[in-house]
């Protein structure tokens, strides 16, 4: 509730168009929704311009099906991340255009199912290795639901230098670039150098003894010698894709 | 002992009353059982108001029906925490009106079955997600095992402040608040800023890489910025509901 | 700003005795006041029962004095802890009945400078070496600050464990114990198991090698089996001090 | 050198307009210098909008002067970060209209002095509390380099919600928030929360003892619940401000 | 060889009681023998007074087997630990009078079956809780194997105090005393200060969330404040009772 | 494409017998091959003398089998590690001459399955333990691919240096050394300070708690005293192998 | 007080050879003594066999004067260990027959100041390098205190081997050995390997990088392969000294 | 002593040509010196092809200049490394054309000062940063005391690629190659993949907040993809250059 709608509110109450209660209540009320154990925050969708996400993991099935249907009735888009086998048989049960992306691990619905046409990719999303694949398709996943077409480079990694710099036109053509690896995690440090959009790094778990489950590679991130990098959790495409979604769709405003 | 029964001990062996013998054995013997493999603590009913605790994590079934069995011959309320599936048939099998909660992995065990009607709860037990709330559950069942009210809420994390300020009167209204989150935390710094009860928080095991199995929350929460606000260790639902229970029984008393 | 309160200034709009801009003045405006570099949150007084405390370290001598100065404007009692020389003396020279701790490293200042003379002290502050004296100060002074009385136990670590059981009334005497330790930690496991009253642990960063600047004593303190044991951050008395004398004017209040 | 150069080079050398040695020496030589100890990246202006910053920590004093001056001849700003005195006094004598920056421990150097009248400012800057005002001011001035207009906000941290929800709406008129903060670092994940442009989180090594030298902040932030937030390295103010500085640009373009 | 053994050689060769080439083969010949994947040490019995004992995990059926009865066929008693059920079941099919001690994880073997009556106990083997038990027996076992007597006392955690003072005397009449405990991992702190013998600490893997697989009872100890306490490996049963064991022999040889 | 390359295909365009389209197409096509998923570095055997290999880890049996099958196409020896039941059942399916390594978890296929009868062998590789074993079968295997002959020595840990001892002459011939330690990792240095080759460090994640899978070995090595010491990444036998090999086969050369 | 004598105050009480008063002071005296800020432990002596040791870092040079001069009054000898240059001056012109050990970096005193002329050596102190020669005159001069001969030797790390095996029959002549070491931290699994007695391993901080300030060292010796080796705190001479002392001296008494 | 020796030896003994006396002698003498508090250890030179280096960090003035003087005598080379300024001056005042290198922190002397002329550098060593210059430093002059020529190329970091490809036939021309590199520590990761030569990766401390005094890049470099690669300790320039050194002069004695 802004500036703007509290002055009406209170006119209204000074003009007896609206009695003290109705403002108590009114003032009082926020979108949100409280099912059993749950609290659904319908605002976020006003407040950062996509609803609320549903992170599946550590979820009863019954949990996830519930929110998935109450946030379909009130959105016109909804995604769950990290879903397993039976929380996705159980949606798509429930939910029968829901959308179950196995390599991504997530389920995303839209009202009308027809997705627009996408112009030229404003997202380039790299990642180093072919075991990276699952954090980088949900990535690509949440961008597109946000409407910003995605492009995905895999396999590039810096041990192979040339294979980068033959797709590197592609990448300096990208409003954002979503940079996802594991193991030494060096690959958004030379994207960083190379392009002049932002760079959003995700480490991923992935590697050998030392990289201790992505520590590694996100410390590697954190220490990126280019400037113009930052980074997200380890293994959290999610945060990526929604980060270059946001960043793109300002970009493209122009 | 006391010293009140010291005096009262060495008089009567001054009195000749009691044998050097007797004092002796009375002086050198304390209220504790030995099974065998375990040591059991009836003292602490005394000494700290509440039966010793089974930690049935990493017992034997044996074991933990053993204990258990013993505690409720000498005690009136008993509480097991982290109890699996089969400890939960076996002892429900010997104890019959022991309540197995499922969500809260406990078994309590009350003389007397039926709970005195609550006042208003002095507790309020806060969750940042839907998946902490195993650890909240253990909270709330150990503090009502003390004879507090507790009233949970569950999902407001502060990524949708809202959620949490449209709940802000009750949460003001409790004695003691208790606080869990996983990921990053932030939920107890808020909440230690917002109200003047204690705040109690405990990191919880969730959330994507860079949690570290509650590291993040752990740390987050020493470092609170807010004061009034202590920590347990991660997932302890038991240690904060037990705190919680001291400090509100203490403020309730006035 | 709570509901009653609300609910008047809305009828003083309805009546007409407010103005819709008074109103949203008044629905606007926060007891916060804003010094160059500073926000300072008068609210707090009111919201925790409490001033803001000055955290002095990394302040400059200028921004001590000015936020002190304000906060004495405002309240009637004001602390500043990890103060050091320069910062004493400047405060000192601007403040006359400023109170200067040295060992404890506070500043401290009361309108009214007379204290009121303490019944029993409701708060045992314990520490385990000499040398954590500092910390354990830092605690009294902000519980005194509180009006709360503080009787202090030193150098009873549990290598030399009659020391600590000679003093053993005294302790569980006290509403609330806090225990300071650095090296192994293991004092507040050991008292925990023996009074009823609430135990806030101060791991410190004394000790050898590795005990890590605290890392050792803090996990040994988030470990500690006894219940009713919390654990407020490494080094930070003034936490512990703030939260006992929280739980300790509750538990007064019979 | 992009396809349409080399074909155009190609073609000068299919014409006889170019011979191959001059072939070779454009297809191999790239726009960087050799100083003694130091490479000179000139090329870096073309490729990502901005020159070398002379990370000025760990270098002497010539060594900083030296790069400065070269940076200068060939680019029209010029920016050092880190900079303690006896750099800062020595660039200032070689560089006259270089700027000192004594908080932020920059200095900012621009051909043509005088800056441009900012309309209003695309980037907001925030820090928890006044001891993270260096790192803040290392965003603002990088930033500002950029020609990005920043509003800085100090000491609102969520210990004290009501500061921080008080200067709501300017925060949310921005295009990019930068979030500084050390101890528990939750600032960004309740900011987060409230905005829909793009947060990038720094953590800064202010704190208590667990806070160990900003780990605690950077792990919260990673952890960040609030989707839109990605995180720089402790203590990295400029990182921050030169991304925010990008991605503001980019928005600014409409 | 020492160096009479090394002067009686050099003297047979000098009397040309011994060839030369039987002289190379001599000081070249170390006890050892080589399976396939195995390189056992018999020399160990004579320089370290105790056979090579073999760590089963990580190691095949087959691996276990063959180097059991090997050390059978040139020692008078051979220990195996951490061995699990299928490796236990083999060993006894091959070497029937093997003893398999299921709690904690071993299997023994003597030549002459029958242990002569030990006097009283030289070691005292305590563990802080129930779950530490398997620890605590790999080091009974052990030190028994070394034909030292060994009295456990099991659950006597540092948070019902009275439960260890009560066995205080039995404990101090050891030689050596053992101590294991996870969590907190304070009772050898404790144990230290009662007792002037010495106490080897065994840090186990017990715990919750914060005790970190051992690692926080591992620095408790190592940062005991009692003197007399050294610290074995995590879990490691084995060298505490190894280590105690030669110790009580070196005490029992009055 | 070196120096000398580009000046022929300059003088190819120059002189009129190369278009301008061709040398565009040569100067960007690069020797890598898109398969789905998977982006193939064909380059890397000409630049770095060696097929890329496969890290069969988290890659599906098809991923493995396709990349497998393309490298058999364009070179004459292609290497899979870590390759689980499933994914070296599909191989062996596919690509009948493929050798499965079943220690060493290695697939492994030559185009002329005779391998050349080896001379003396010019890597020595020893581990502390058996087992350690797959480690180092997993770096002998990955250096006879590149045609060094490898002697192994297993079980010659520091704790019965004998063993070590009676094999040093063996040691001692090699050109270089790749020792491989799990727990106290201490072998490196002691081997280090005996030869006067290159010592190739591997840590395993073999040992008990406090090994902590590989990290307490690894910081052995890295603080190994002895000269000529580097160290790979935990259970790497692949990198031990593979630079073991180069640098055998350049002091083969002479 | 043992069962003896409470049999006998028990009797006098009976008997009324003792009041009931007496008992109950005698009975809850304990034989500490409190100065400001200290609690010193004389009963240490009868359950320890040795006086508290002042601990001097972190102290003031005032409590550290006090407190030694307190216990020379009632022990027949003192040790302060960790003495910085101001508090060495100060308690030498306190206490005249103090010895000062520069580079052990304690003071140790007497009463009878001639030391019995020594027989031969029950303890082997070795350390790996010069850098390490501080911690082992901890280790020695705690040592001698209890009367113990220490025989060192210093330099003799792992890399250079033959330096150790020169020594070896000193070294096995033994009743304990203490073995300081930092870096690789590997001494102490080569020396456990090739003699019978307690090896007490002591982790010293001297070192590159990443030996973390003796984290490595640390970490080696706690996973020490050869049995009969324990650990004591980084750089913590006095516990070695102190506890080889008492297992010495248990060791000397056949 | 091998085995030819040992048997001529043994042959002098059995024709009487040698007592057995001086046969003890010979096989217990090894050619190490004993200083107070330093064991020198000659025999180095002999075993491993380098004299003991000094590494004078923690050690004395004194002892530094004794042992430095000491190897001048029996060695024709000698270095030590980690020199402080009162040490460099005290050698160059005993040992006249002992060599000072102030940016390698080293003092290095040749029995014959003029070094040979060299021909084409073998070792290519690189830095990421003009800060790791230093360690660089010292890795140069301990490979050049080998007699080996050092090529170095300096702050070619991975942000600015094209720097390092500008330089890559020199590096491609090198038997081995050193690289340096603090922060995201990813330059060998990129090297790596475009060279045949083994690459030894050097972590420096140089850096921000979460590079953690090396520890971000020396996880970097152990999780390098690139094959070839590997890791000594942090900030170990001399580890580096020795190991550089030993593997280029095997490859030239082709």
């Amino acid at each position: 509730m802004n500036e703007s709608a509290l002055r009406q509110l209170l006119a209204a109450v000074a003009e007896g168009q609206s009695t003290v209660d109705d403002a108590v209540a009114a003032l009082k009320t926020l979108p949100y929704e409280s099912l059993p154990d749950v609290t659904i925050d319908h605002h976020r969708a006003l407040r950062c311009d996509f609803p609320e996400v549903i992170y599946a993991e550590g979820k009863t099935v019954d949990q996830v099906v519930n929110i998935f249907t109450r946030l379909t009735e009130n959105h016109d888009r909804v995604l769950a991340t990290r879903v397993n086998e039976a929380q996705a048989v159980a949606v798509a049960k429930s939910i029968p255009n829901a959308e179950h992306h196995v390599v991504g691990r997530c389920i995303s619905w839209r009202r009308s199912p027809s997705k627009p046409p996408e112009r030229e990719p404003t997202i380039c999303a790299i990642c180093a290795g072919t075991t990276d694949l699952p954090v980088l398709e949900e990535a690509r996943i949440t961008a597109e639901l946000i409407d910003q077409g995605v492009q995905t480079i895999v396999d590039v990694g810096v041990a192979g230098l040339h294979r980068l710099l033959g797709r590197l036109e592609e990448i300096q053509r990208a409003k954002v670039v979503i940079v996802a690896a594991g193991m030494d995690g060096a690959l958004p440090s030379v994207v960083g150098g190379l392009v002049s959009a932002p760079v959003i790094a995700v480490p991923t778990s992935v590697g050998y003894g030392a990289s201790f489950n992505g520590i590694a590679p996100l410390l590697t991130m954190l220490n990126a010698c280019a400037p113009g990098v930052s980074v997200v959790n380890i293994d959290n495409g999610f945060a990526a894709g929604y980060l270059a979604g946001m960043i793109a769709r300002m970009a493209k405003e122009k």
